[in-house]
């Protein structure tokens, strides 16, 4: 590791604040170079962290943390913050089981104001903080710090709407790096890209200040001289009052500030202290460059954007890691697609910001004309989604379980109750690992099985994966297929586009006395478990509807009935099985293995579901304790 | 009736299209005379459709539907549109049983493009028409009709933004009264209502047309007025340039027509037209009166918002509808809330949009510095509220269950996850009558119950309402009270801020055999239902955490159980309770009567529960011809 004198000087906050400002620029480097061998080290969200290097030390340099509050958007730029806040010697558990959290988590630390992992909340929490301080007298102060992809969402919207319209002292830092996580799109990053805009209030000024000029050089024609600078000063001022319509921000309330170099970290301290002063709601428009100071993640952002478990003990090299032999599920649904497309003209996709998260890379190439990034707007994307299939429009909306969360009741509204045929392939259905409890999708079989007109298919390996894609698309409802993050067992994949009966499952091992009634992801360890216990194991395949007669038959026939899904308990596929149980009075044991009603942590997927009794010995365990019970 | 000769030879749109353009006055005074009328005798939204009688008239004149798409956002101003599509003569029957939904509804006609209800939906779903008809190489166009209100959502934002980018032909009319249901708020209304905007654009040719003039006029001095002029024409284009950034609209690289009058029929069709043959995103400000033409709503637009069952046969009159002797839930929220308030100044209390209808009117009175419209941003509502409950603000919000869907996510990530003691007061949970299936809180307990850490209580009365009110106020961690449209058996409402043991039910009756182990509403119709039966009654008040020892008590003591609620069956609290008897391995004849698997209607709420099997006498009977079966 280098050596990084001053950095380690810096057990908190409060040692920053004693360095002199002329400190601040080898602190920041400092703190660049750690942070490359760090995250080197451990994995996570690489270039968004080196754009915010100088951002944060001056934060916290000019704002009296924790008392003053500072909330991160999304928190992919949050690790120099956790450096300079007491979890420099921790850094090295990164993400990692029991280590530190990837995201601002205010269980962690009382410098995390909130907990973050999901885009776009920072305004509106920031203000929350504002609005309760003073209503209790308080004076300290709150500051969000948004990326310009965060700001495309609704809710960013809906809050600087809310903020501008009040009495408080609120600071929201547009840190404009021109890319989120996929390159932005919208029309939104296309106006604060535009010249006119980030030169226009420089502009302004200089005309005022020439036009008068040029009148006092001229001899003569005072009188015309005159009415024209009377027309001039009519326009500079008319141009002034333009100016407060000028900037988005200005439209919503907010006085603006900016642009202002987000890698000088002397000038980014002297225009907070003046910010920190101010009252009433301040944007102050950053310009960083992502990745900023590693040549490589410059270079390619997206790549870089979370580097994943990197071999430990070695800096990023230009070698990427090697890829799994096995595909993932996300590559599975990016190779169904393009070869759904080319079958059917009809079939368009949608992706709120995710096209290499969900795999649409090579979609997009195939496709470009039906393929739809929406920016981080999830609840437009499934809308939009409906409006597509109001016009015979065959759409798939391609989404993470626990971002479809954001578009529930677009869901509901605009797709379900009114049952247009839109389908969506939910991504990191499930525990998802490193990216802890704000991304694991656990509640999706629950909030959608509730909703009429659904159908709900849980693939439990590649080739099913491919199958289930291709059955639901063809339904005319809507549709879900949920898939885990990662790769599955490693099932050999068709390359057609055969379809499936909807609602059916099938036996995938045949025993005695216990029947695995299983669910997606759980199907291979519940198979495995089965071995010694010598239990049948059904592939149910459809969450909603269920195979009624599969179970029927299953429950006659054994004496244990065992549930397993990885979803929430509580109102998941297993109550599911119970209600039809109910329905029919048939009185067995069951016993639900599904994700018990905690908040998961966060580290490697195999470690936590073998923690929730979810691995297949684990499992193999469970059944037989339970067993010993019913006894 | 009045005398409506030329409305009355509109039996479609296209015999609209066929009257001269002078006939259109005399149209829309005709159809806002049989509105005034209609609207009268069967209730609905009044304020909003008076106002949009013009520009429906328009709209259908100049655009060639249904093959154009009119996508009316939210749908409180449809009518007009329902009595120029073919369906004046079942105008009657509106928002009643088997009559013409209030809002939209593709099934009900090829003239409703989409179905609405909830608000800001219409940007994004007229957007997918638009992609989706241009893919299909139709050249049809799409419009969205939206309200300034309803513009506060981020949906609405995330559609502009996405639109703004696309090649697509699409018209957005924003009809602009300056009031949503209640008064609208945050920074976008101001700036909507600024006179600067809306003269800008008329000024700035002003400007540039009388600064030539100015300069022909003046002798001699040539070479200083052609300086001037130049400096003075470089000012215009810099004024010009500055313009594009002028309007919100713009800024999102929308072309900006207006504003426009919108009760001048003629002028609209002209505008209109233009509009309809130019390509790209266009958006036309369109001012418009709510409730225009009639003087009592115009006047109160708030109150007659909603006529809700006004008296049959007779005319609006200048007396209210008679208050009912019960108290509504709402009203026992509002009242408690203020109690509450006077008792602990931490109570802060937020509402989407939704002063009136969430019973916050006496709030904000009485506490103007706690009290929080947030606009319609459900989204931001519930994560402002997170950030308040980090700084020790007790913040309640008051929300309707159907849109609390819309802030699905936040109340996971920004609320639950962090385990914040933000309190939900969750209205109209369950059937709520005329307004029908978009506005039916049926999911709630389900897609509640699956997230860690959440208390989601359920009062069977209005004392118990208060009870849980105060009793869930003080639980520090996330909590629901969720309660239905209307009022209830008409308990007596005690004065304090008494509380209950959290998790604990109660015997409301003791009976033999069978055990109705009721949520909610649904307590007073199972007493009901359990005399002849001779069943005992639990009233459970919690749905999470369940009293599990009273459940197995109950179980153990009688041969039959049956759970009810005003939720869907799939995953809500009669799951929760086969959960629990599965846990214990207790395998007893189990009966779930909730609410059925279905998209449900509109009309009275009695009506409509007791076709779902909900009535008192309807749960008597399913549960004794169950009972047979069981046998």
């Amino acid at each position: 590791m280098s050596h990084t004198p001053l950095l380690d000087l810096i057990e908190s906050p409060a040692a920053l604040r004693a360095l002199d400002k002329a400190q601040l620029p080898q602190l920041a480097a400092e703190l660049r170079q750690f942070l490359l061998e760090s995250v080197g080290q451990t994995g996570g969200h690489f270039a968004s962290n080196l754009g915010a290097v100088e951002l944060t030390v001056a934060l916290h340099y000019v704002y009296n943390t924790p008392e003053d509050k500072l909330v991160w958007d999304v928190g992919h730029q949050s690790y120099p913050h956790k450096i300079l806040t007491g979890r420099k010697k921790q850094m090295h558990t990164m993400r990692q089981y029991g280590g530190l959290a990837g995201f601002p988590k205010r269980s962690e630390s009382a410098y995390d104001a909130f907990g973050v992992g999901h885009s776009s909340t920072s305004i509106g929490a920031a203000l929350g903080m504002a609005v309760a301080d003073k209503l209790a007298g308080k004076t300290n102060r709150s500051v969000a710090i948004i990326g310009d992809g965060a700001m495309t969402a609704g809710q960013a919207f809906e809050a600087l709407n809310c903020a501008g319209d009040m009495d408080v002292d609120l600071l929201v830092i547009l840190n404009d790096n021109e890319m989120s996580i996929s390159p932005n799109v919208g029309a939104l990053p296309k106006y604060l890209a535009s010249n006119v805009v980030r030169d226009m209030h420089g502009l302004l000024s200089t005309i005022k200040a020439q036009s008068s000029k040029v009148l006092d050089k001229l001899p003569g024609a005072m009188e015309i001289a005159q009415k024209v600078e009377h027309k001039i000063k009519s326009l500079a001022s008319e141009a002034d009052h333009v100016k407060q319509s000028l900037s988005l921000f200005e439209n919503f309330g907010f006085d603006y500030t900016g642009p202002v170099d987000g890698h000088n970290v002397v000038q980014l301290a002297d225009v907070l202290k003046e910010l920190r002063g101010k009252k009433g709601p301040q944007l102050l428009h950053v310009v960083t460059k992502k990745g900023n100071g590693y040549k490589l993640a410059e270079n390619d952002p997206v790549k870089y954007h979370a580097v994943a478990n990197l071999p430990k003990d070695d800096m990023p090299s230009e070698n990427p890691p090697a890829p799994s032999p096995k595909p993932t599920y996300t590559q599975i649904f990016g190779r169904w697609l393009c070869d759904q497309a080319a079958a059917d003209t009809r079939l368009v996709a949608i992706t709120p910001a995710m096209r290499e998260g969900s795999g649409l890379v090579e979609f997009e190439q195939k496709f470009p004309d039906r393929y739809f990034d929406v920016g981080i707007a999830e609840q437009h994307a499934v809308t939009f989604a409906g409006g597509l299939a109001c016009e015979g429009a065959k759409p798939v909306v391609a989404i993470y379980s626990t971002f479809l969360q954001r578009a529930y009741d677009q869901l509901v509204h605009d797709v379900a109750l009114q049952n247009l045929p839109v389908m969506f392939a939910v991504d990191r259905a499930g525990i998802v690992g490193a990216d802890g409890p704000t991304h694991a999708g656990l509640y999706d079989l629950s909030f959608l099985r509730c909703i009429p007109n659904m159908v709900i298919a849980a693939p439990s390996d590649e080739n099913e994966c491919r199958l289930l894609l291709s059955t639901c698309y063809q339904i005319d409802a809507p549709s879900v297929v949920r898939y885990p993050r990662g790769s599955g067992c490693g099932a050999q994949v068709s390359d057609g586009l055969d379809t499936v009966a909807v609602g059916k499952g099938l036996i995938k091992r045949s025993g005695k006395q216990t029947a695995i009634i299983a669910f997606g992801s759980m199907v291979q360890p519940a198979l495995k478990a089965a071995e010694a216990l010598d239990a049948t194991v059904a592939d149910m395949r459809f969450v909603k509807p269920l195979d009624e007669a599969l179970i029927l038959e299953l429950a006659q026939s054994h004496d244990y009935i065992v549930t397993t899904e990885e979803n929430a308990e509580q109102g998941g596929a297993g109550s599911a099985v119970l209600e039809l149980l109910a329905k029919h009075n048939i009185r067995k044991p069951v016993l639900l293995l599904g994700v018990a009603d905690i908040v998961t942590e966060h580290g490697p997927a195999d470690k936590l579901l073998d923690d929730l009794g979810l691995s297949a010995p684990a499992m193999q365990q469970r059944i037989a304790a339970w067993q010993q019970t019913c006894r």
